[in-house]
């Protein structure tokens, strides 16, 4: 029998706002099947965000009262803090479910993944590239994909560095890559990309050494969407694509911004979905678009397209909420609304500046909005 | 003889970088000619931000080396502080000469206004919105335009309370309109707008109260621009129209943003001025926009289109911070580049979380882009 | 039989981290004593800290675990954001019990009162003057205090005003004393500070007007400590005195600052309640000090002792934060470390730029460190 | 003929406010006799704080004026940013003048150097160790000190990296010693402080290495203070100690703080010096002292005496922030105001999480203010 993704937007009053979520279970959707739940919380989206360790407990413990003992255990909480600009709060629920439907054009295919623990000493190095890669790996045998270029978009939560696990680390002998734990966060999310490209086969193991890792830009997966968090030590894993395994009316696709404001390869994957628009999306097909997951970053040469920007050198705002604000007001304009799912930090994730884009339609409301 | 206006779009490397505005002299400008100098600063865009001051400070010191006694002093330094998201700091430099073409087309004209000083206390009042309304029709006969329809853009530089200028009020028995010296910005911009939709026949001013200042949102003009600073204790204008007693390849037009991410009123003003494109403005085409300004400011509603954004509470970073870096990426998404004039803080300058937007374009290069 | 107040201070690794609760009801105390939990958390203590709320979660969650149905809900969990310097984020457990001890001396007292909910148009008005003064009276009630000069400190957690509370009083047609969020903090502060001087009769009722609320600095308590959060929207109230209905070896005395480096009047309550010192307490009298509390604020005048501070006109980082770093600085100097409980914004708590300072001590342990 | 010291202490009311400056030279200090002026500014003192080029373009403005042609540029301008809690924004001018009185007891002597420009791959490396131990040398044949036991405090500025500065470097083939800027800041205050030590023979050369730069912090000066400054590519050097070279009332001594909070050495450093107080400097007493100069950190442990501080984990405000606002209240509450020189960022100044203090006194009002 075959398996139909289902993928629900709901907005959030604060992090830990679950009423859409019960909302939707009442509505029908199986807790059963809920695979990962991911979310944009309201934090500075860094070391010290614990909007997202509120979000996930004010989740995880929803999930608990309706799931077998364990089940809730088995969910993968992606939350993604900073919502600057005008970027609305929301949780993106990815579930899947059995469907009597008979199979037909390949449809959108969920799976995932977690990895072990990861010592803090291995954090941003080559280590956590390999283990990221053979969690991917498992994701995709999860979503029954074998094929790495049907993989269109790959979500992972990674661990950082506080001030306390450098500590830990150090007493026991094992210098962390850096002590700087906001740093530590850029280190840990370049790692898991790199073992996306990894998995992905966009990139061989053995082009990365430690030394690459942070630092040589011109690796880089088009696909991974990483976002670090205080509030774990392993990894979370979510692989969004295309199966003839699957089906219902769900479809994802994504493109690569070279810049941050090189949205012309997202308006091009839209009329790829089959979206018809001149200018901005229309309210119809607003609906049609069920999610937008994107990576933003201020590109290290301090420049944007030939001219200066100041993002690295702002002491008062960390230079990842400058680019989720300045990306999602790029994205929001292409689109018309800003409940899009932005996510700072693109190391290794795209080229130096830009990053990948994934796109989640429902091609029943496409062919309504579109007539 | 007709004259003819001169705008310079020339990057700042820092607040107190002058050397682009001494290239343009070198270059063959008559600094004897410049009306105003206008700059996008790279400090915070909110009370304690030095960065305009220091530019203006420089600004002044390069004047006063190339003019007569005094001449530096008739020039209007019009700081704008915040180059969130990736917005490039920049100086745009407008000036007049005498003309030997022959009058024909109408083409952009540029007047000056600079106003008394205002006490603290007028500060956010209607005292505040009458002496604007006079000093924008005193910058309007500067600029030889007599039909505020011909009136496209009004800058605005305006003063703000600072905690010993409120001490000082209040030791003086007359209460400031507000304690809280951030929201005195929101207040001198706002009554700075009012006064020029008077001036410009937006508004009447009967419909003004003291009470509706920086309250009742449904109040605006869609020309205005204005900016707080600390610097200063009066308000330098700046006026920009179309008029066929001036000559030369550069026009300006605008159009309103009726929030954030609105921006087909601007795609409309561009194929409006003359240019042909789908999505992005090509780059031959950005040579030709020669400047573009804009306002920007979180919708009081604390909604965007139904969607909760989370810019009023932030704690951490100023909305007007967060509303510049948002609006940035939509426009620069539009135009191609971030070099462009996005100034915090629309209160009455456009509808509530959106605000006016001016095009300032070369003819000449158009043509050569287009064909 | 008498009663015995328990004060107990745990160090907390996260805003959720209950594991120090846990361990001193491991140790023996009845978690049905329990009247109220402090805590200090890491959030900004501003609008959008959620890391107060996060706590009251996991605190909820633990008691809920820990007592019949409803008994989690009759704790007072009072979290004070912002530990900014060197403070150390901790929980206080306030509990009380039954103790076999003869009564004599007087001891500590503890009582505890929680408001109904105030609609979002009262905040910062009279009317949560008055609703705080009764529950005030209601928590005295319950500790068994009737003079209330027996009272040393009185802490409150009050609502504040968001975007969305703004707008859905004026969608009522009840607009909100302001439409500022971070300024509705302080309003909020300064009504249930003034609320505590009427019930503990340091103003009369009659002297409190609409205006005066957040204006008239001249009106304060010397008692009371409030602090406001997002996750309510009553007020929940404890009250802490000197009784001889209580038994123990917990005492409490306060004073007031005047200004934030005013620590003579600390070390003057210290000395009072015993402590012979020069300087700084030394390591076993810092055990004697189970608690200080204190209230930070900048003062108004943008002065310290004459000479101007930065504090209200900082944009970047809001003066409650600057204010509650220095005072920490101050008092930590003072009795040897930063674990301490220092809540930003004294609106009416103290005079204008002080603030009232709480000190609970064990007579017992400060025996065995004096000799 | 002797030499005379002379030390000013003069409020800036903004960043450019030299007006007690000036009034200085009116009241008959000598110009022409300017060694130093160093700044507290108020910006956030970190990379892109611009209070800091901005005083020292008005203070060499003024300078300039004042001097012959290149006058100005021998005086070293030491500009530290961050006024925060309720550090009081002020510049303290050195300089020094012939004395007709006969040389007794030693007194305060003043010294400067500049050296040449660092290349940006050099900073935070031992070459810059090596350029400022020559460059403290030749500050003290300045002040004709020859032990370095009589050096007190050497007060360096020293530069920093910015994303230019990087790529720059990069562009030649010559990568930094990091790329991130804030962390370059740090870098430069350390290797800088290191310079000093190995001049004030604190620690031999042989025992520093490129490694142990901002790493083992068992490495420092207990006299060095050093701030970064995006305005300058070399180091400008003060050195003060005492000498009988020189004659006049001032003196100077200093302490360690073993933490941040570590007052005791300061209060017996007073009392070594002859103030008699209990408590809290007295008014009169804070007359006779008229500089006092330390260095604020967060230490890496996280700790602070055992307990976690959240400095290093804040990533909306600086640690650097955090540490000034917090030990300017542990020394404010010492010495009664807070018009001192609290400088962030003590890599290798004292120990890890402490630092030095200096302190300047005035003998003669000494004398008057303890009878």
């Amino acid at each position: 029998m075959p398996r139909q993704a289902v993928v629900l937007r709901v907005p959030a009053a604060a992090p830990d706002d679950v009423s859409g979520i019960q909302a939707a279970f009442a509505s029908g959707i199986d807790p059963a099947g809920v695979v990962a739940i991911l979310g944009k919380t309201e934090g500075n989206g860094c070391v010290n965000d614990f909007t997202r360790a509120f979000a996930v407990s004010a989740l995880h413990g929803l999930m608990d009262r309706l799931l077998p003992a364990g089940g809730a255990d088995r969910i993968s909480y992606v939350m993604s803090g900073g919502t600057e600009g005008g970027l609305s709060p929301h949780f993106l629920l990815l579930a899947r479910q059995d469907s009597a439907a008979e199979m037909g054009e390949p449809a959108l295919a969920v799976g995932g993944a977690q990895t072990a623990d990861l010592p803090p000493e291995a954090i941003g190095r080559l280590a956590q590239v390999e283990m990221v890669a053979a969690g991917v790996r498992a994701a995709m045998r999860d979503a029954g994909i074998t094929d790495p270029a049907d993989v269109h978009f790959v979500q992972i939560k990674c661990p950082l560095l506080t001030a306390e696990r450098v500590a830990d680390a150090e007493a026991r002998g094992a210098p962390t890559a850096t002590r700087d734990t906001l740093k530590s966060m850029g280190l840990s999310r370049g790692a898991s990309a790199l073992g996306v490209a990894v998995a992905l086969e966009e990139i061989g193991l053995a082009a990365i050494t430690n030394e690459s890792i942070g630092r040589d830009m011109a690796l880089w997966s088009g696909r991974a969407s990483t976002s670090g968090g205080v509030e774990l030590m392993n990894h979370e894993i979510v692989v969004l694509g295309m199966s003839r395994d699957w089906t219902g009316p769900l479809a994802i696709d994504h493109a690569v911004m070279n810049d941050a404001i090189d949205i012309d390869p997202v308006r091009a994957a839209l009329r790829r979905l089959g979206f018809a628009f001149d200018g901005q999306l229309g309210a119809d097909q607003q609906d049609a678009l069920v999610a937008l997951l994107a990576k933003a970053e201020a590109g290290t040469t301090g420049r944007l397209r030939g001219r200066r920007h100041t993002m690295l050198d702002d002491s008062d705002i960390s230079s990842t909420r400058h680019a989720r604000a300045f990306v999602a007001g790029a994205l929001a304009a292409l689109v018309g609304h800003a409940e899009i799912f932005v996510s700072g930090g693109a190391e290794h994730q795209g080229p130096d500046g830009g990053g990948p884009v994934a796109l989640i339609i429902d091609r029943d409301r496409l062919n309504g909005a579109n007539q």
